[in-house]
């Protein structure tokens, strides 16, 4: 080894990688999400990790966080590749999806889709670079019913409920209650606030009026703007607290009564509350809004997002397909709890029993039996080489494997199964025997 | 819509992406596959898309099929991400992942990984530039049993039994055998040869000897090579017909007793043939060698490839670290059956059944029926308005659930489901109802 050069590895900043026993949770975490979106009837989706750039840029705005794709060794003049970007989120993805296998889907068309997403942000606590996200979302043909903008949130939370992790809260708003109170105020461009608003958490309400009044708002604007934000509450009196500010529009009247909808559907799951300063960044949201996070860390960032969007598919095909979805932050969550020792780890491996070799004459055996133990759904090792008993015994322990199995030594022997937690070693058939038995 | 910019979206040349009713096959394999690795024994790794050029290019060779990451915004200045390129396999990232990890992991580490790779090469038939590798390999310290290298191919072949794809042979060798052969003809640059008799199958054995003369080979060494890659056997007879090529030197005795080894451990499984032809392109197999392909399709490409490494993770730090390994190439099998119509497609969506809501006033009602069938395993689906009942039982028909379920009408009311296939409605109750009952 010593003539070589030794390239020590060390971990990418922003792109998390776990030990076995941390995969291990992980897995059954991502199994467990799997099942709860097929248990209320979504179907998998999977789209490519890239996406032309016209696509991804369709909607502006999120230029500086895409990845593109470049050979090493691209001939000068191919540029086949030089239009490739890695997604940054799930949903453009599966907007372009939906446009391009229209005619193969049965609309409303619900999926989950659970993949890795990329952004070359600066890393940060909570901020990764190569990330997974579990979404599910809803497109329908001209509209989608307002049921589906409840369903989700409490999907979300049957989901989450059984993983025990620290207690969250779910924000919900309507775009169309903003921008409706931007324009009852004569605001010509509510677009603008919307995104000065989305900063209060950050830079706090003096921080917001300066942008605001920067942007061009009066005072009494600026204030009624943040009145609005200030608004909060678990009940469903969300609608008259709003009202009473005395501003009125058709729009704000249809964003109040889609909110309430969506509030009072959800009355029954806890952790959930309309707050009036949710914007949400990304600009293709057009109604109903969702951000959660954590109740004793919010400035950790969202752990679930989304809302509705109007014409996010509509873009790539002439009709008009109208969605609505959100995306638990997978990799966010699970990195917080890793990060902070609150994950029980799992096995260093799947393995429940190892199938002891006596001697190279009875590898075969030892191979027979442990196709008797697989067939019969035990995950079973036959050990690797005819070491002596001793060390493979050792070898379960260090793995931590609970059962290790001592097939017939010769032709008058008998099978026997050792117990490695009870120290109890005992007789047992591979054809009936059970760990509890 | 129509004063947007429609961008059509169009399928990308070389990533593929599947419908829900093809994808649900394909999910149902990655379960499959993932469960018989888990069943002897592998644990779960994932690593991140990306690893520092550097580890990627340590073995040289592969530079031209590199995808390397830009950001579209990125400063001048700013290079933090100039140097990190897609994985290309899976077996390059995890000798990284066990060199960084050697203190947390137990050895001999068995671990399966089942992700995407990336491939910067001209797309054609059954070549992806992504697509997904499931991929078992064995590391440990110092050396590696040869038991391995027999069980490698033993899961493979017990994990795509099941699968029902087209008939396919693996082809076994011995890098050691080549080098060995080729040095006890006196030949200096082995690897040259190596990478010549690699392309028997494209050139033919008039192309390979011309390429062996012009590398300074004698007409008599070329054609010893060339009665050497001829060597073709199901029995573990393959020793003595190379002996009897008269050629002698201790690695290719060492090789051929590695070889006789494998093969006679396999010869309980179908389908695996002894190949002298076969060195695999991958500079960084040492000994044992596997490659796979269609009985009736070889030029296909190989769906199965590996082999044994003795220095891979060893170039990341100071300890050998050799390993042996196996990828199924699941997107190329599976992409050839989807292209030749050999699966049978999965359902539109995974509900087994649909709670119809009859009114507004009912719809808790209905959502509570929802929880109950799903609490007991049942994927359920509540409709999500409250349209007439049968526009409700025409979507169930369209996307091909299974049972329709009638919750009360009114409070005098009872349960009722109706079986969609054979068209019959009767009472059930959600706390007991199963559908065979």
């Amino acid at each position: 080894m010593s003539d070589q050069r030794v390239v020590r590895p060390t971990p990418i900043s922003g792109f998390p990688e776990w030990t076995p026993q941390v995969r291990a949770v992980e897995q059954r975490w991502l199994d467990h999400i799997r099942a709860g979106f097929e248990s209320f009837g979504f179907a998998s989706v999977e789209t490519p990790s890239v996406e032309n750039l016209d696509v991804l840029m369709a909607k502006g705005e999120t230029s500086q966080e895409v990845y593109t794709l470049h050979r090493l060794q691209a001939d000068a003049e191919d540029d086949s590749d030089a239009k490739l970007g890695l997604h940054f989120d799930l949903t453009v993805p599966f907007a372009r999806y939906v446009a391009q296998h229209f005619n193969e889907l049965t609309f409303p068309f619900k999926r989950y889709q659970m993949q890795r997403v990329w952004r070359g942000e600066r890393p940060q606590e909570g901020r990764f670079r190569e990330f997974t996200q579990c979404d599910i979302d809803v497109i329908n043909v001209d509209s989608v019913p307002l049921h589906f903008d409840a369903e989700l949130p409490r999907i979300v939370h049957r989901v989450l409920a059984p993983l025990d992790i620290p207690a969250w809260t779910l924000s919900l708003n309507n775009r169309k209650v903003l921008q409706g109170f931007y324009e009852g105020l004569g605001i010509e461009e509510p677009i603008a606030v919307i995104r000065a608003v989305d900063k209060l958490h950050k830079v706090g309400d003096e921080g917001v009026r300066g942008i605001l009044l920067s942007e061009g708002l009066s005072g009494e604007q600026a204030d009624a703007c943040l009145r609005l934000a200030r608004i909060k509450s678990t009940g469903t009196d969300v609608a008259d607290r709003v009202r009473e500010l005395g501003v009125t529009s058709d729009l704000l009247e249809e964003g109040l009564q889609e909110l309430t909808f969506v509030l009072e559907d959800l009355a029954d799951v806890p952790g959930v509350v309309a707050d009036l300063s949710i914007a949400r960044g990304l600009d293709y949201y057009t109604g109903t809004v969702y951000e959660a996070s954590f109740d004793d860390d919010p400035g950790y960032g969202s752990i679930c997002a989304g809302g509705r969007y109007e014409d996010l598919a509509g873009q790539f095909i002439r009709r008009k397909l109208p969605g609505v979805g959100i995306s638990i932050g997978l990799t966010r969550i699970f990195a917080k709890l890793v990060a902070e020792g609150r994950i029980e780890e799992g096995p260093k491996c799947p393995t429940d029993v190892l199938v002891v070799v006596p001697g190279a004459e009875r590898r075969a055996d030892a191979l027979r039996t442990g196709e008797a133990l697989r067939a019969r759904g035990f995950d079973t090792e036959v050990f690797h080489s005819t070491a002596k008993v001793g060390k493979q015994i050792q070898y379960a322990s260090k793995k931590g494997i609970p059962f290790v199995w001592f097939p017939p030594f010769d032709d008058e022997g008998s099978h026997e199964v050792k117990d490695m937690a009870a120290g109890e070693q005992g007789p047992a058939d591979p054809a009936t025997w059970s760990p509890g038995a």
